[in-house]
């Protein structure tokens, strides 16, 4: 236990950093089980329950009580959080495989390119009728903010709801990965412009060219790639002694992805996910010694860091910024935008049997993307005017958070109707 | 996906902080299982591969490649390595009852007291005889450095030879418990004699009587109430609806130990072992829906973290160190001080068909608390000398690594030697 060699403690405490991490833990499975013992008795998905008793736990200190604000500010925390996201992407992955991927492929694109055209296009229309008074680079970048799906809390409910597997569900994290890339593109394309209008220089195309090069290399690389070396890897794999040889090799994999995904610009659940639809049963049957499946290894480790990720996600979200209505007016609309833009996705069941409202509703959670426009936004300038003043960026903030939350009931409602029928 | 918020990327990419994570992790993961397979091979246990590949790889910048050093630099690694001590206790302890540790406490506890008086003794001896030009506190300080057993190596190699049941494991494991709540005290008392000789006023006798009672109240206070909360807890826990409930449970328990462990200033790890203890299949029988024990639920974590834990240890050993002959002797005396002085705890089997062998060789390793006296010695001064100055610092640090090193196989082999009888 070589830990303290670097720590230098000061005191007899062992391992100073470990104490608020795993109270932070306890606090916050113990919470996420019952906000989705709660959610779960009032016939919503698990998942509204974490966020929700999240929201109530990182708001306490409206009421005075700030014990539990360590947990937001511990980076560790946040980023098993990030890991949570990473295994949760991952173990959705691994309930598909590339071939049913392929399947809804064009669907896919179609969901894509429509949920990122539309929304951008709203909100750069609300941008230019609420904040007339600034410039259209102001418009473009707020329609931005508004295209990329979070494919984290869709894919929750689908699994909550045991959707998992379902065409819909392939076809909206399918168009969410292709979003990611999209936005990545939108926001290098937006970026170049406005720092071209502010410098008054010419525009690189080839830079453009080099981020959408990279990503399409990144997905159909990995993708192609992957399918040919993962059973090579795993029946070499197979050959080591040793306990945990396959739940070990999986995670290398997963991990592997998710850091080149980011290395390309991508999220890491990008890469996550790709890993995940790329092992199938038969790459991993030189395993037989195994006595489990790769998806029961990967539960219990889900069971613990996916909460992690949501109850998080809930105590981030700030209720004091609801108070204040001149945001709220921007946010409502904003939010109305994001919602309603995304519904055009739906057009992409056109011609079949598909549960085209399902398609339209899951696409509707905004997040990580969605902020770092934000925030990008908040350290451009044109002509020194900032293009996202603390305004604006309270009222992106405040139309992620409430797409997250509308999105689990919505969807389950959608999901029940169709099998209603 | 609220992460971005608090990080205000510069850039696309998404999640700054989680790509040098996965990275790591996937290296760790893959060299823990080629170590792993590689000790297995020639008969070794798996954590001694684990320990020396993370040796190999912690040392590749001495043949100029630098490639893997953040892995050592990152904090969050550091804390899931932490982490993972805390998940490898807890389901060795998971192994154990309460009442099962009951019939073997007084022998832990004679194997922890002779565990710690004699390498204390031998250590100051050593001291006077090498250093003779210091004065008597560091000859006290440096034996107090060699008292406390670290856990989590003897753990791990009674685990991966299926001894964790036997009685010889429940008094190691028992009296390595004890041993940290004697270093604590020790720490204390040699700490409050410094600063008493160094400041000229009197001994506090009473800040060494809290110390002592806390952990004493902590040990039996948790295993009593502990015994008595948890079905309680667990029954109402088995009325919470949702999935992983058994786990969430469990692990909530576990960290909340853990921290109270770490609150009274105990290492964590004790907690998260007391935690083990006191859980049984009893208190979790309501759990009938969940198809699995318990036990199988933590493993698939605990083949995830665990790993973390034994490489990044070996990657902290700096054999560097080893090239400065001046340090080399009194490590080499030190080391011998410490596996000798512990031998003594074989006199805890006296008067049974103990494996008196074993358990001597079981209490070698010693950690972290070897590492905080060092860290704390650095700090401590008594009339302007330091108590500990940068080559006994390196001693102690080469002590620590030499018992870590030679105690898989030694247990190994002194395990065996008693099965072939």
């Amino acid at each position: 236990m070589f830990l303290a060699l670097l720590q230098a403690p000061a005191t007899a405490s062992h391992t100073d950093t470990l104490a608020p991490v795993v109270l932070a833990l306890a606090v916050i499975l113990a919470a996420a089980k019952l906000g989705g013992d709660v959610a779960e008795r009032i016939g919503q998905p698990a998942v509204l329950g974490e966020l929700v008793i999240g929201v109530l736990v990182g708001n306490l200190p409206l009421l005075g009580v700030s014990w539990f604000q360590f947990i937001i500010a511990n980076t560790t925390i946040g980023v098993l959080a990030q890991l949570g996201a990473v295994i949760l992407l991952f173990e959705v992955g691994l309930e598909s495989t590339v071939r049913d991927m392929m399947q809804v492929g064009m669907r896919s694109l179609v969901v894509a390119v429509l949920g990122v055209i539309t929304p951008w296009a709203l909100g750069w229309w609300v941008g230019a009728m609420l904040l007339p008074e600034h410039s259209v680079y102001v418009h473009a970048f707020l329609g931005a903010a508004l295209t990329a799906t979070s494919v984290g809390i869709t894919a929750r409910v689908l699994k909550d709801l045991g959707h998992a597997q379902s065409p819909e569900a392939r076809i909206i994290l399918g168009a969410a990965v292709i979003d990611d890339v999209l936005g990545l593109v939108v926001l290098a394309a937006v970026a170049a412009v406005i720092s071209a209008a502010d410098s008054g220089t010419a525009l690189s195309y080839g830079a453009l060219a080099l981020v959408l090069g990279k990503a399409l290399l990144f997905l159909f690389g990995a993708l192609a790639l992957g399918v040919v070396l993962s059973p090579k890897m795993f029946r070499l794999a197979s050959k080591l002694r040793g306990s945990g040889v396959l739940l070990a090799t999986a995670l290398v994999f997963c991990f592997t992805l998710a850091w080149l995904a980011s290395i390309i610009g991508l999220a890491p659940i990008v890469g996550a996910y790709a890993a995940g639809l790329i092992l199938e049963d038969l790459h991993y049957r030189d395993f037989a010694k195994e006595e489990r499946q790769l998806e029961d290894l990967v539960r219990p480790i889900s069971s613990f860091l996916v909460p992690v990720f949501f109850v998080l996600m809930g105590m981030r979200v700030d209720l004091g910024t609801l108070a204040r209505p001149e945001i709220l007016g921007l946010a409502a609309v904003l939010t109305l935008a994001a919602v309603i833009g995304k519904q055009a996705c739906a057009l992409g069941a056109l011609g079949s049997k598909l549960d085209w409202m399902s398609i339209g509703i899951g696409m509707i959670p905004r997040g990580e993307v969605g902020l770092i426009f934000a925030n990008i936004g908040l350290t451009l300038m044109v002509a020194g005017e900032h293009i996202i003043d603390a305004a604006t960026y309270s009222a992106v903030v405040i139309m992620v958070m409430l797409t997250t939350l509308i999105t689990p009931p919505a969807l389950k409602w959608s999901l029940n109707r169709r099998r209603g029928r």
